[in-house]
């Protein structure tokens, strides 16, 4: 049966997304069968993750280097600016491979229900990247929420006069979405803004 | 964007049960943003694991103490030795209470296609301990696969004539079970068995 040190890392491990109290005792079970393939590797991938992932101090990304790479990419459009809430739509965008400019993490979205204004999601800093000379674009690729969409709207008029195209992204079907399963908002969104089939 | 220690963390979590790459980079994010709540505890938690968690040699369970503290609680009848294929089952039939008696766990089933035979899975060790004075009852507790009922099927073969009675779990409707989603196979098993209603 479970003792100290195993139920302490259960409890731990549970608290990670995606993984619940039985698959956490599953994922412990794993480890402790393979100590020298599994446990002791991932330990010390966490302590060298602990020591050497820094946070961005320019655009807000996870990594090694501070700049982030991708901050240190001289190939990037320098003009455009694409806003995050968080570092995971940022991998996400990344991966895609659909910008090709530079990017800024906000510390989540404008919530007053938790109490998060513009100066806890840090968007001075954003504000002040946005003005430097030779900025062009920003755009705002933010959670298709009520409060992703509250905290676009406040971006753009912040910025309203600055010269700045403030954009979003699109709003539609997503590709090989089948229209069956989606939502009515999503389907509404996607008819306003239909465009010319040639 | 990901890069060294990030994805080699990443990878590492997916081969956990349970978490696939894309849940394991969304784990990454959650320990890299909660560095002294999550990642660091998580980590000194597997080391303390690695280091403390034993094998019992006696039963095969996992303890920081070996004798387990199963093995080591007096009060558990002597005369019954419940038989798994692996820990988690252990665990499982610890947690609903059914066993009061000793465990053996198996380093799995006999599987001839996997190169598994009663050697690989320490059949000897269980049945020695099984031949001890004072047993009365062994009761497998092996998975319902064709691999688990061969090994039950061996291991009563080797018990027979030693006075040991050796039993097997019931098969049959699980409690709170709704016949539509139950397979053929179940129902054909407790159809079988099946017993008087008073």
């Amino acid at each position: 049966m479970a003792e100290g040190e195993i139920d302490r890392l259960t409890q731990l491990l549970a608290r990670l997304p995606g993984l619940g109290p039985r698959s956490a005792r599953r994922a412990v079970l794993q480890l402790l069968k393979r100590r020298e393939a599994l446990l002791l590797p991932i330990a010390q991938a966490l302590l060298a993750a602990a020591e050497t992932i820094k946070t961005c101090s320019t655009c807000g990304n996870f990594d090694s280097t501070d700049p982030c790479a991708l901050c240190r990419d001289p190939t990037r459009d320098e003009g455009l600016i694409c806003v995050v809430g968080d570092v995971a739509d940022l991998w996400a965008l990344e991966r895609s491979g659909a910008v090709r400019g530079r990017y800024h993490v906000l510390n989540g979205t404008l919530s007053a229900l938790e109490g998060r204004g513009p100066e806890q999601i840090g968007l001075d800093r954003l504000l002040a990247r946005a003005r430097e000379p030779g900025r062009r674009e920003l755009v705002l690729a933010l959670p298709a929420t009520v409060e992703g969409q509250t905290t676009a709207h406040y971006i753009a008029e912040r910025l309203a006069g600055s010269g700045l195209a403030v954009t979003r992204l699109a709003q539609g079907v997503p590709v090989g979405g089948d229209l069956d399963y989606l939502d009515d908002g999503t389907l509404m969104a996607a008819m306003k803004t239909r465009r010319p089939a040639i």
